[in-house]
């Protein structure tokens, strides 16, 4: 498996477009040591130079332009891209989606409720279905392994496998309240494990931490790319001066008891490196303390191009 | 009035990220002579260093952090962006109401009838509430105008308006039929009129072209900003093999009989600019025949960046 990071950030990337906050500023100025980061985006490829995207950021066009192995061959429509496996109905996880509307056929991976979502109260995601054939939605259910081909004529990339982790969480916000109610809740955040080769790689970008089920993937995996939108529990609410914590927010912090980082500091051997990093986040300063600890726990910073094998 | 071009492609913009038609592949070569382009976007601004939003496109967040004017003052949320203008409720001109969801107040202006849309059966758009206070829908009536303050605290920029000026066309496609039933057509597609210093600016990025009303707001501006999605009625049918013309679609082709040059060949006094420029249009291509044939007709091509004052 080859994994290709394509943006870094939590929802708003970084900087955001309306914040004033320390690291906004300092990004802004030239005088913080960090990188600018588009949110959160990652590619996944088997074989063949085809790809399946995780998620589809808000960015998603400018990813793709930016990293030429997604253009189309010439002469074409043949883009490399085959499908997109979504994780939650968090906007800064589907709103891609419309930059994918340009009638091209693709699959869509996701649990029914998120698909629900979409489909049911959001009208705009019809323009997915102009395509010939229109795109396809298939159910990922909590536990069970799906076969995410990379090119369904050929069959190749079938060794690929995608298993949907339950993480704990909500649906989002703007969910009605009629709909939410008819949906089940683990389907509304989860990881998603793929395995190809006897390797592992586990992706949780939103890792609400409840449960043990996140935790043994994670921890049994090659590579983990986890949830870093926060430092501490009380970031956003210091910084806006009111609002949720972290883990109201279905974000389980890095510092801090039972943080992530404290969870984790007993697992060995798993390559462990952190994505969808808000704004606020003190660690995107690279000469912060905070910085200096993930790295001294053995964790690695995902950066926009970031290329891993797995 | 300053009026600036944040972005001057159709819908997919330029490259499209899946099109391998002779202009998106020569333009990733680098051998075409012409621009890269972002969607469509205008700001507008009046006084103060305060902006208006011309819809908002799905590359808002990297046309906003490109332009540094449009960046929050040092540390504060206090956005020079006040507020936003819709023509239409297509996806490249509403998208990018998303990328503002971050907490932030806002006005939104836009006829009843986009409101619907957008409000009654796309939840995403939920998330815009979430601001303190929560984003604000004023409605446009067609050819009433409206006082669109550009800082509405201290009453400056009272001075601006904008009138819905009826251009014909239709709902999207993606719009259901029970809500469409229920709008009047007339508030699908609007062009704007903007009014200052005794100056008037006409925006028509969707013109279908219909009656004359349009005709005659753009005939009697200073400044004409206009649809040129299109070189021909069947571009997209020749490029796609199937699929409806560009009047189908609601835009007026540029060549050709009755079309935006034709009907315009006899305006005097306006300066008349091109956007909304689609990957397909001959036009992008600065050596070709259709290019020097608008330049000749006395147009100019919007480009990402480019300033106009009214």
């Amino acid at each position: 498996m080859r994994v290709k990071v394509l943006g870094s950030a939590a929802g708003g990337g970084f900087p955001q477009w309306n914040c004033g906050c320390s690291n906004c500023n300092r990004i802004r100025a030239g005088v913080l040591k960090g990188r600018v980061r588009t949110q959160a985006q990652v590619a996944i490829s088997a074989a063949h130079g085809k790809w399946l995207l995780l998620n589809a950021s808000p960015d998603l066009r400018q990813q793709i332009l930016e990293n030429p192995e997604f253009a189309p061959a010439e002469e074409t429509r043949s883009t490399p891209i085959v499908g997109i496996i979504l994780t939650s109905a968090d906007v800064d996880c589907v709103m891609g989606l419309l930059h994918l509307r340009e009638f091209q056929p693709l699959v869509i991976y996701a649990t029914a409720g998120v698909r629900r979502v979409l489909t049911e109260e959001n009208s705009l995601f019809r323009t997915l279905m102009r395509a010939i054939p229109p795109v396809r939605w298939e159910s990922l259910e909590i536990g069970k392994p799906v076969g995410v081909h990379q090119d369904s004529a050929a069959g190749t990339g079938a060794g690929l496998h995608c298993t949907a982790v339950s993480v704990g969480g909500a649906f989002p916000d703007y969910v009605s309240d009629a709909l939410r109610r008819n949906l089940p809740e683990q389907e509304a955040v989860i990881g998603l494990e793929f395995c190809a080769d006897g390797k592992r790689f586990f992706y949780a970008p939103n890792l609400p931490g409840r449960g043990e089920e996140w935790k043994r993937h994670a921890s049994e995996s090659n590579l983990a790319l986890l949830d870093a939108t926060f430092w501490t529990d009380d970031e956003l609410v210091r910084v806006r001066g009111s609002g949720k914590t972290a883990r109201e927010m279905g974000h389980l912090p890095l510092s801090g008891a039972n943080g992530l980082l404290d969870q984790f500091k007993d697992v060995k051997n798993v390559r462990r490196v952190l994505i969808h990093m808000n704004n606020t986040n003190p660690a995107l300063d690279e000469e912060s303390p905070a910085n200096r600890e993930l790295r001294d726990a053995g964790w690695e910073i995902a950066t926009d191009g970031m290329e891993m094998d797995v």
